[in-house]
């Protein structure tokens, strides 16, 4: 037996949990990832997200780290651990976390991707990943106020820190991207305040269709007021892409 | 009231249906469009598809054809029925069928895409449209296999006939295509025997893997016996991308 201290790289399809945070009597990412690692090394483990998605948001790259103690080697582990994860849910990458790795805290970035069907009829085949809009949207002005958006900012206009702390957040990338009938958004920064990416892409809709103004969305940024950003896209268009670490930490 | 030949471009999501062939116990596509019309229109009526998609299987554009009377405008017709149908299945277009339309008859050729996703690990996200296959594939050796059934040839070996007819059939176009970790391959035909789509990729995938040379792979073709093409890839991959029909007799 050997304790291992580990990180996996998580991609889930969020249709059918209540999020990734753990909870009593609902069915999580973590509940699930935690009943495998049970299953698999006889014991309850304790594991940590880099990012706690809300319910219906699936990931691609979502990071998690937990410590685990295993005879065999870590390819088996990884196998035994999909072979006992259900059908929505895998682990894609795992390796050896280095001494004092901590998914949320030692990641410098997460990137989401946000996906747009944008056509008149709905899609069942789509249904599951974009938000279907029937709307003609202008491209253009939505890229345009996601420019805005780049920066260090204070976004308590898009929602809240999950502790109260400040609102200010440091947006790397917020980029729109055109693949009839689909529109994509992929938004990087350091961190997220709660909500803040489906907030972000629910007003640049309204921008899209022209119901706000390039500059009325300048002043809704600035006024720094959650009241005034509560157009929420839904959660099924939603996915969190990738959590970036200092190079050599994920190995 | 105003009588109405149409057609119209299905799209569904193959998971949860019986097949598109109406049964009587059994959810099929058929099934359901023909509930939303009776729903919309107010009595039972008939729809006929260009193709018996088997269980599990997915489309894109399927079409069908049905009359049916109706007071308004056809854009409200293509509206009600988008509201009544369930989110798995949507008409996507719809227009007046000419004289002596017939969604199967009239049809030039069929096209369905196959989505195999190559990698080592099971895609939460990908799992309902792509067959994983995690032994490492050669695509040139399948696309070079896939060149030989190019062409009018008995393709005995795949597939049976619907109505014990023959076995002859004309693939216009066999393609892969590479978008790691997806490989997707392309056929389109005159028509098609039954499952013989997934009869040809499941063999290609013994190619690709080097489980059968080409050379056997032209023998087996050549052979035009069934036994020989038991290997099926799984229906959860298989789309049926379009039906083709004559200039200007979809408009």
């Amino acid at each position: 037996m050997r304790l291992y201290s580990l990180w996996a790289k998580v991609e889930y399809d969020g249709t059918d949990f209540y999020g990734f945070q753990i909870q009593a009597s609902e069915r999580t990412v973590q509940g699930e990832i935690e009943r495998a690692l049970e299953a698999v090394a006889g014991k309850r483990i304790k594991v940590t997200g880099a990012g706690r998605t809300d319910r219906g948001v699936h990931a691609r790259g979502q990071v998690v780290g937990f410590e685990v103690e295993w005879r065999h080697s870590l390819e088996d582990l990884h196998r035994a651990l999909n072979a006992v994860l259900s059908a929505d849910v895998a682990i894609s990458e795992m390796g050896l976390a280095p001494e004092g790795f901590h998914p949320r805290f030692s990641a410098l970035s997460r990137t989401y991707r946000y996906t747009l069907l944008n056509q008149r009829v709905r899609s069942p085949l789509a249904r599951r990943k974009a938000w279907h809009v029937a709307q003609v949207l202008e491209p253009a002005a939505m890229e345009e106020a996601s420019c805005l958006l780049v920066g260090q900012h204070d976004f308590a206009t898009f929602g809240q820190p999950p502790q109260g702390e400040n609102t200010v957040r440091t947006v790397l990338r917020a980029k729109w991207q055109e693949q009839q009938p689909f529109l994509t958004f992929d938004i990087e920064a350091n961190a997220f305040l709660y909500r803040m990416v489906r907030s972000i892409v629910g007003m640049l809709v309204q921008v899209g269709c022209g119901q706000i103004s390039l500059d009325e969305f300048a002043a809704i940024v600035k006024a720094r007021e959650r009241s005034q950003g509560k157009s929420l896209a839904p959660a099924h268009g939603l996915c969190l892409m990738r959590v970036d670490y200092p190079e050599g930490v994920l190995l």
